[in-house]
């Protein structure tokens, strides 16, 4: 058996203990981990230099070292993170629904946890803890894979959650980290149906790519967001440069920045102005079709490609539609599901784009940066479902659970 | 580009229609294929002979052939389907939750459908119509592929109902079926990706394996039923044996029959006796473990192999355990998440079984064959899913659904 089979069997394991566990036993161990993080700085910081040190002689990029660096605050922040998901509401054992058949049969639809959920992710040190409360609130076992840049972070932080839970009521093996981070050991956790319920893969287009591609475990895809903005003949056109401002400069970097841009015919003109006024605060790279060439003759031409591209910069590419169907038409063909937003003053509009247009988040006059499980009011979240199975949008504690039916009878037969 | 990406694709071109469809439509398509159905026995059932005297000349098992064959009686059953669906309430636009943000913005949580739903099925053409009804209630756009030994029938079906679409309100090609029955394209519908949301396999076991392991396309999972039946210490033991009687006889080639029978050591030997004595009159095949051997010396010894099979006849294996936990740890070993009974008088028992078992239905003193739709009140169903994601057990209309987050604003940015 290889480690990575061991690993996952072994959390296969702990999953009936903690499946079952109280509400009170779940927050002693996030309240153990979290002190324990904020105990053990010396050592996580220690590690992480390590993995610094090795990413600056690689020449990592400087975006990917900034989301590598640990510092005092940023593990502050981190337990933090698991106080803060020791606070919400436990999502199991909740009776979703209950009937009672006409042959007296009760049924009842009561909230489960899902069981063993693998993270795939890459750079970020604090996704380990993250991930790893969120499971373990709603009662499942995690099982962690992060990138290699972060092997000694990562490796730090779980030995830390790992003491704590040796001093709580819960079972060690609750949480799993994969070591060995070899293609093989990655193919491996992704077959892993025996053991693994579901897998969430977390981090860049070309991974989540890869998941899908590769896994026979159900996966919940997240967080690849080509999010566009639509500005209606009949926006207010102030209202729409403040929230495409918001929308692409304020966090670029995340998958729900707006990256594309679509204008009424209309109102071209006077809008693409004043929002190119607005985005060039911030240095914003215009790139254009022919339509909006010809108002801003100064900008890059977008060529066919760059419709379908989730920057993450502050870059935006824009095209002047004829009409909304031509707008909902290329949400369709370059959407991938993520954030939509319309601009607009008139309901029609506004109700025919909330329908029409397929995608988790749909906003009509707010920012596409909402999309966010604390924004929704959620508390904390894993992620953001692109896909329709399962849950879509931001994947908070109630996502991270299943239900089964409890049926009592007293002798019914059919 | 090959037929069955043509056809995908073509799907997911009508879902931009079926998808804002009115109930009304989609009833009135639904009537309009429930009567074509019933005018077109004569063609049907001529394509239904080309099928039966194949399958008859290549040999197939009787229970087989009565799977494939169809009459007047069975064409109204279908009709009669259709119509029952057009009856149940329409799962898409239901606004599942609402609420008002602090800064204003409204989140509006509304079911969607899922998209275009493939479905692999085998050998019954009933499902033809059953499954692409219940898709089309819901606002999803199908892609049936039946098996190779009722291609014609299946075909005939199909026909039937697009001509039907023909004359409603919705898109003729919001309903697909796959002629192409090699196992290239059985391949390449499970990599649709582009433009399939969910794949659902219908059938044996071999077949869902197989789509677990080579789809990237969603699944859910479908139907294997290896369900026990645990007879407690504190079981009334007559209502057992009724309970046991009809779980495994009344209709053994489906997937919530019962296959596996626990009974516990302090009543092993009455109910044993009492069981086989109500089993005998179905001439069910018992396979005990040493200590029911001993109770009943006549009957097979079970291998180590019995304890994984769904058997799908009238054999039944048994096992006397020392306690309730070595009989959840037995289901937990070999069950399939489908459905699972404790007989007992006992609350204590019966609620540590309901909560440790891990099953999409887990009763307490009622046959496991009230693991279905109708029978939980949900109307039809299209499969019983045995996986944790998304949707366990019946898989009703409201299973068909995702949702999305409508959310209005006056301007708001982060």
């Amino acid at each position: 058996m290889t480690d990575t089979e061991l690993k996952c069997r072994n959390a296969k394991e702990a999953e009936k203990n903690l499946s079952i566990a109280s509400t009170n036993d779940k927050n002693k161990a996030l309240l153990l981990i979290a002190e324990e993080l904020k105990n053990n700085k010396d050592y996580i910081l220690g590690e992480n230099k390590k993995d610094m040190k090795a990413a600056e002689e690689n020449g990592l990029p400087k975006v990917l070292l900034d989301r590598l660096l640990l510092s005092s605050e940023r593990i502050d922040g981190m337990a933090k993170g698991v106080i803060e998901v020791a606070d919400l509401p436990d999502p199991v054992g909740k009776t979703l629904s209950e009937i009672t058949r006409p042959n007296g049969l009760r049924v009842k639809k009561v909230s489960v946890p899902l069981g063993v959920i693998a993270v795939i992710f890459e750079a970020r040190p604090n996704v380990t803890s993250d991930a790893a409360s969120l499971c373990l609130k709603s009662g499942n076992c995690s099982v962690l894979r992060g990138g290699k840049e972060a092997i000694h972070s990562n490796t730090a932080i779980f030995n830390v959650m790992r003491a704590a839970l040796k001093k709580s009521p819960l079972p060690e093996d609750c949480i799993q980290f994969i070591t060995d981070i070899s293609h093989e050991s990655a193919n491996e956790l992704m077959t892993m149906n025996k053991y693994v319920d579901v897998l969430i893969p977390r981090g860049s287009a070309r991974l989540i790519g890869t998941v899908v591609k590769n896994s026979t475990v159900p996966v919940i895809e997240t967080g690849v967001g080509n999010c566009h903005i639509y500005v209606d003949k009949d926006a207010d056109l102030n209202m729409a440069a403040d929230i495409i401002f918001n929308a692409k400069t304020s966090r670029p970097s995340v998958c729900n920045a707006a990256e594309s841009l679509l204008i009424h015919k209309d109102v071209a003109e006077k809008a693409l102005k004043l929002i190119k006024k607005r985005l060039d605060e911030k240095n914003v790279e215009l790139r254009g079709d022919k339509a909006a060439k010809e108002i801003l003759p100064d900008i890059k031409e977008a060529s066919d490609d760059d419709w379908g591209r989730e920057y993450l910069d502050y870059i935006m590419s824009v095209k002047i539609v004829d009409n909304i169907d031509e707008a909902i038409e290329h949400i369709y063909k370059y959407g991938t599901g993520h954030s939509e937003c319309i601009v607009t003053e008139n309901d029609e509009a506004a109700n025919e784009f909330m329908s029409r247009v397929d995608a988790a988040a749909v906003y009509r006059n707010a920012s596409t940066r909402f999309t966010d499980g604390g924004e929704f009011g959620f508390g904390a979240e894993i992620g953001i479902s692109t896909q329709k199975l399962h849950a879509r949008g931001p994947l908070g504690l109630p996502q991270l659970t299943s239900f089964k039916y409890e049926i009592f009878g007293n002798g019914q037969i059919r």
